[in-house]
């Protein structure tokens, strides 16, 4: 996990933070009220974004960045290049990090992909941004073909 | 539910059949080899396509139709006129129908949407289609807002 | 699905209702304020009771009747004879019926078991119960061996 | 994460992976066939253990650490003191560890707990363990009042 500033990042980067940012307008979550948005970028160099969706259904709602991999892989994309993740603020200006269910899902997606994929996290209004990995986020992850090493 | 020939859907469901027929190319799922295709119609004339991404995840996989709704609502399409999943066919050509998740997530959908939409559902190789809705799929439903008539 | 007058009940789906009621305390859910309790009566006579669990999780979130039914199962109780599910009262005493993710599991549930058992859902103040079933509460449920009759 | 030998573990914990080991027996897994039992041990000195129930509902499956911990808290026994995860083991040897959805979950019943308790993983055959605990195992986890320090 490394704090950047996002003058540091790659212009493609930026553009995709840009993306998931726009992604937020999309949000619907009446329960708990935080607004995400995420945009994959695929080694095609296309672009999918995500928005979460909180309802009445608690374990049947969905993530952002859940909706933004199943759509780039349900578009017969499946080479993940970035995930960048936008959510409001939190108290004091806190950033939230993928639910463990994301983190789950998108290994399977790095799996699939071929790599471990950088994830970048920053909160709406927050100068500072957060890059981390699909594996740095479920370390010892679940799979069937996983092995310590 | 009705079970209909496909001749006697309008233009636009049977085209709505097609969108789903070709996401089922996209699935990707080697835990229980069933291969899914959804497609979602809004108001505005957009269609929108998932397919299951069933991997080591178990509870995180994603199906079909989920993803097709996620994707529209995500890019700001919050009125849905249709549904439609296909999906390969099971022993003796029987014909799968959504599951319970995607069935909950689908009345909140339903709920935003303000409209109990048509849900049509055809094996890969049948000639005939299932013709149903989102509240007859989950009868007397969970949702915060539900009474008993 | 019956309505029916608790008077009407058998002696041992009222104790079950009663087991279900006394879990409602043990519920947790500061998240969408409703608190639910459910008992599962096996073949051998045993209860097991589950109380729903919401926090931050949302998709991770547990219902009280999957829990009540995992419960069993992990004891090795593999033959369910009756679930019952209480809730808090909803507006206008609204009564609320399993989620679309438990009703899944519990067509999983019934299949491992062998019968489709009856599932009694009450409201908390209320005088009169609804009685149905696993496979009323999910028609033409997904599953690996479904087919259509 | 730490890598013991299981003669270097605490008598309690000793037979909690004992009970863990136990409750695989109960394990329900046609699908993806692993076979998990876990066992939580309370403050109070109880033991409740899960069996995971893998059957065709994919993404409604339930893991046994989460069957366990919820079968506590709907006992009314919310604090916790550690938790045991014993399955069969993988291609050489492998050990699996908690999914996401469970790692989620956790940090939840963590919270509710009042501490980040320990979780000792062990393989069926394997002589050695892996104690980690639920904070570890989910770093800059999602939650509500989580901030970055």
């Amino acid at each position: 996990m490394e704090e950047k500033d996002i003058e540091e990042l790659k212009q493609e980067e930026k553009e995709l933070l840009e993306s998931a940012k726009e992604a937020v307008r999309n949000s619907y979550n009446p329960v708990t009220g935080v607004l995400f948005g995420a945009a994959i970028l695929t080694e095609s160099g296309k672009v999918y974004t995500g928005s979460n969706i909180y309802h009445s259904s608690t374990g049947a709602n969905l993530c952002a960045e859940r909706i933004a991999a199943a759509s780039a892989f349900s578009d017969g994309e499946k080479k993940i290049k970035a995930l960048a993740l936008v959510s409001e603020d939190g108290a004091e200006g806190k950033t939230f990090f993928p639910c463990g269910i994301c983190r789950q899902f998108l290994t399977d997606v790095s799996e699939i992909s071929g790599n471990d994929f950088p994830v970048i996290v920053k909160a709406l209004k927050a100068k500072r941004v957060f890059v981390t990995s699909v594996l740095e986020l479920l370390p010892y992850h679940y799979d069937n073909s996983f092995k310590i090493e």
